[in-house]
């Protein structure tokens, strides 16, 4: 596998001439890792046709010299990063700023250099957005990988144990097994699954309790991530009822997708097929997956959100619907997909 | 146990005059949760005297719902925080924005609104620098049990072992018995250990590999953070020469504290005791713990990075002096202090 970081940093060029600046900054771990494979914290200074500078400190130097075509800048201890930035060089020119940059290193290169500051958020959000044969296959790892582990702590279930021994295992199993957890899992018993984003507590298993585990893992800096929804030891009709409800509607909705389809048109599938029950249903359908757990496209009913407004090829995915009723509990059914040689595949399972 | 909030906003509220704005807005979990108990993804918009306005999505209402004394404003879904903020409320009067707040936010507002925005990322951080009775407490017990299951897992060392199952002991002991670690957890074997910053590989464990742990849990939202390095199942001259001089270093360091000493001085007597081989000290002296992993004060030789320059009662910080020898290894000794009526204690073990 050749380098990829000369193609991406090429794309990032092309996108800055094309939006109208001429440099690009940004302190996103994931930006780095994208467009020269470091993975420290720091700061990730761009201009078109030349090589990146990274700025870190003594803590990331050690791994950053073994990084190759970038122009490497260790801090003096105390300056940090946007300091040592701004005393480096100094431009009268327009930066585009990246993803969650911090409005303080805003300020501060505002009051301290010539540059001009725009917000580019979204910027490499879109260029990575799809994604290329070699991402697409360590996603797929990723995925399967979040499953394999799903599936065998499942196996481990027994009444009395805790949502949070529960999670203990999936984290063990995941830095085992995979390069750790993609986020913190959520493990909810009973009526605790009402709450889409629970945080595990020392609450026991009993049978016929509801059990939602929404968990993923990463792989070779990838995301993955499932949630399944069951009955512990037992059946329960009115669950049996609202979970056939909510997979009709996700089948619906995964059968509308294709290249060009609006990203909008799914959710609105779903919303619809669930009627009445849609008010339950109190999040968005879906999200990107690749180096952040939470990547473009949104897969939400307001279209606004992304900028390129269909689906694509190399748009990696999940489709999580979900009901929650607070008090009784709640469902939901997640899983991850591909749009890949214009063929849409679920690669969990 | 009262609830800390009202005394929590009061201090909000003459600080934000005293430095002369008019109200707050931040989007860190740390400070919602600090001043209010909300732990979830949001916004939170402060004025003084009134009751903070909590923005955030469906996925935390049933959470925030429970809090007394909040504006709990759910938005719509495809809206996001700032929009509905921006729809809501506008006034021309001058906001401090908080820890890290994002530069597209504060685009979007100065696009959107008539609010002046204004940096003010170390305001709470200042606020929550000294911390009550009731919150060193809780950093005493987090600061216990780091200890207790670093010690747990020392013990179930073995030849073979890898640093990521070492790792992973670490992550699922601290979900069980605490609220999760505060950090991912640096385990690393032999030459490993001169990158401060290590993520454990499949790399299993030698008799007489030197052994670098840094670990830390959270209990009740408070962080605890400590290392441990040693020699595996035997002995080593160089090792114990470097570790004795570092151990050293640090005594002496430790015994310069007490309160209105400035916060520069142990890292400069380290440097100092140290000599020649402070050039491998990398990185600085030590952190403020809280909330947050990396809180004020900041122990470093560049004084200008905190605002109150000088050790004060309620700090809570760690000492974590470090030697990184690259191709040979890493030494680092990380405990956890507090001033408390006027004393220096080591609340690690």
């Amino acid at each position: 596998m050749t380098s990829p970081y000369k193609d991406r940093q090429a794309k990032l060029s092309s996108e800055i001439e094309k939006r109208g600046a001429q440099g690009f900054i940004s302190t996103s771990v994931a930006d780095m890792l994208y467009l020269t494979g470091f993975s420290g914290e720091g700061l990730i200074f761009f201009l078109p046709e030349e090589k990146p500078y990274i700025i870190t400190d003594g803590r990331y130097v050690e791994e950053a010299m073994k990084l190759k075509d970038i122009k490497l800048v260790q801090v003096k201890p105390g300056n940090g990063y946007i300091k040592t930035f701004c005393m480096l060089i100094d431009k009268p020119i327009s930066l585009f700023c990246g993803k969650d940059f911090p409005f303080k290193y805003a300020e501060y290169i505002r009051k301290n250099s010539s540059f001009g500051l725009f917000d580019a958020d979204d910027l490499t959000c879109e260029i990575r957005r799809s994604k290329s044969k070699e991402e697409i296959t360590l996603l797929k790892k990723a995925a399967e990988l979040s499953c394999t582990i799903f599936y065998k702590v499942k196996d481990m279930l027994k009444a009395g144990i805790t949502e949070k021994k529960v999670a203990a295992m999936i984290v063990s199993e995941s830095l085992e097994h995979a390069d750790g957890v993609s986020f913190d899992p959520i493990v909810a018993f009973g009526a605790n699954s009402s709450i889409p984003h629970y945080r595990p507590q020392g609450i026991e298993l009993n049978k016929k309790d509801i059990v939602l585990i929404d968990m993923g893992v990463k792989f070779s800096g990838y995301c993955g991530d499932i949630t399944r929804t069951f009955i512990f030891n037992g059946e329960d009709s009115l669950f049996f009822e609202r979970y056939q409800l909510l997979f009709k509607a996700r089948e619906k909705a995964i059968s509308s997708i294709a290249e060009n389809v609006e990203l909008s048109v799914p959710e609105k599938i779903v919303r619809e097929f669930l009627g009445d029950e849609a008010k339950y249903f109190i999040h968005s359908l879906g999200h990107g997956l690749g180096l952040e757990i939470h990547e473009k496209p949104v897969l939400t009913s307001v279209n606004e959100i992304n900028h390129i407004k269909n689906f694509m090829e190399g748009d990696v995915f999940t489709i999580e619907p979900g009901l929650y009723y607070p008090g009784w509990g709640g469902i939901r059914i997640e899983d991850d997909f591909v749009i890949e040689d214009g063929i849409v595949k679920k690669i969990t399972f």
